[in-house]
């Protein structure tokens, strides 16, 4: 057959595939469930990348058992994944000739630019990736939930559910009435006391339900509580404190296009953004304030109008010396400027 | 056989179990792994708790198939936990007549006085339960690393983890040098880079394990490091944020006693009390400056001299109408005393 690439973009709760043509045309879009290895192990990780990408080479019309020219993976958790590789390699040759690995940002970063930019994700968990125009990197955050995920669903979902334990025990005082929240969390999580929570934080813990409390939060958020406002706002600011993280590293040239400093927005927190822009954006303009930022003198906030598998694509061909000719301009769109 | 009493204390890292004569004398003593069954399951759980009193058993001279009169079993984890109960009775007939499950707080109290007073964890993970003479109780925090824990083994190892992470992502200043805590973590969980500890964090997270890097924190306070002192006075202070939740609720009759509130405290981080005393101290005494807090002029630390497997004997000797006659003087020592 043609020349195809194939791309997973793999996050906390859904993940994606796509094949792309030599000519960098889709074929192809499948779906599926987590892939983050951490989350659910690399065995019902390999399964689950292997039946999307057959999924998608039938939707194609492509022979299942003929390899791909590779298979470029873009992760949440998917860095220095070599246990992975291995694994796929050995179950999975009739996949693809070539496989490589990278992280959920690395993807992004590659389905919206070439040119570099800062992918500052928030899903299920959260993570920031500098990408400068010289090929160097920076990262902050992206260690899971148990190292913070500051801004993420999962935060919001745990920060909601903490705030409500800390004011029944007295141990703090809610900045705002925990009623709403307090109802919601009995409600989504089907408990009638706090006790019951417990087996959905440990002996069932899954990361993506518990933070598929998140939409609840921001249902009350919409619905004015304040709380919840409070948590969005607290979410903005956490995120654009990823983006101060990597400011230092960032090469002066991404600040002088027209965009001012490109910041591609993946994951589904993002569509609460008009409820965290306060904070996200006081946050910058603080800091800014504080130090010297020179050229840092506006930014953009870009959302990807593609899945983040087809830069998985276009880095697992390159990976095999083929350079996709993806049209950028279509993969992105801006929703937001500021300028300081 | 004549009326022997069992009891068991559950920890997050170790067990104890206790066999005590009618007439309260201490007849045998065994040791045991973790039994909170949120972090090892209920079936692990019920294994281990059943050795611990086989082997006490045996220890006493007594047959291992004819059953205790009660068995109290104060654990970590273990409030409500009725399945816990049935799979006791229903796998363990020979084990005890009768059983009954209570928090390891409990246990404590019930070890260290009949008079009720605060009972204030900081083992593995950390929890607060005060009871008045009257019987009424009331809690803070017990709700497990998830949600807290603050001031505990895990949260001093998980906030020194977390302290190495934010400064190396440039997300937050660290109030002192890492250095110290980041080549203790390199060595304590054998690693060479971060990505090296999400094994320990997730796929093999085991708390006890993780815990116990506390130690090497503690080593480094002793040494002078900073930030390792910076850590454990922070837990100092969110110790006693757990006495002030409780507070309002604290009969006063508590306060008058010859030592004051008698605040027992339990769990491997006690050791570490003067590298924490400031922190817990000033919190007390910044709570009382800002309201009127009566009765409350001062209080004592106790620690206990036997297990409080010995208090979930009588616990579990109660339950079944006997009371067994400790003797309560000589169960604690007080180690410190503050006047405000």
């Amino acid at each position: 057959m043609a020349a195809v690439y194939g791309g997973v973009e793999g996050g906390g709760t859904h993940s994606q595939a796509v094949l792309v043509g030599a000519d960098g045309r889709i074929l192809a879009e499948t779906e599926g469930l987590c892939t983050n290895h951490w989350l659910v192990g690399t065995e019902l990780c390999v399964e689950r990348i292997q039946a999307m990408v057959e999924e998608a080479k039938r939707q194609a019309g492509l022979d299942p058992t003929v390899p791909l020219c590779a298979l470029g993976l873009s992760l949440s958790g998917g860095d220095e994944e070599e246990a992975l590789l291995e694994e796929l390699r050995r179950r999975c040759p009739e996949l693809s000739h070539s496989f490589c690995v990278s992280s959920d940002a690395a993807g992004a970063m590659a389905t919206a630019s070439e040119r570099g930019g800062i992918v500052l994700i928030a899903g299920t968990g959260s993570n920031c990736h500098l990408v400068n125009p010289d090929g160097t990197e920076s990262s902050c955050g992206g260690w899971g939930h148990m190292l913070g995920d500051e801004g993420s669903a999962y935060w919001i979902a745990h920060r909601a559910v903490k705030t409500v334990f800390d004011s029944m025990d007295n141990m703090e005082v809610s900045p705002h009435d925990v009623g709403y929240v307090k109802e919601a969390m009995f409600q989504y999580f089907k408990i009638s006391s706090r006790m019951g929570l417990l087996p959905h934080l440990y002996r069932t813990f899954q990361k993506a339900e518990f933070a598929g409390f998140c939409l609840k939060v921001a249902d009350g958020a919409q619905a004015g509580d304040a709380l919840c406002r409070h948590l969005f706002l607290q979410a903005g600011e956490l995120l654009a404190h990823h983006v101060l993280a990597v400011l230092p590293r960032v090469d002066e040239s991404l600040f002088r296009g027209e965009l001012g400093l490109p910041i591609v927005c993946v994951g589904s927190v993002w569509k609460s953004w008009e409820l965290m822009r306060e904070g996200f954006v006081q946050a910058l303009v603080g800091a800014r304030g504080g130090d010297s930022m020179g050229a840092f003198s506006h930014f953009s906030l870009l959302r990807l109008r593609h899945s983040s598998a087809l830069g998985g694509a276009s880095l697992g061909a390159r990976h095999v010396g083929h350079k996709l000719p993806l049209d950028y301009g279509s993969n992105a769109d801006v929703f937001y400027t500021h300028r300081f």
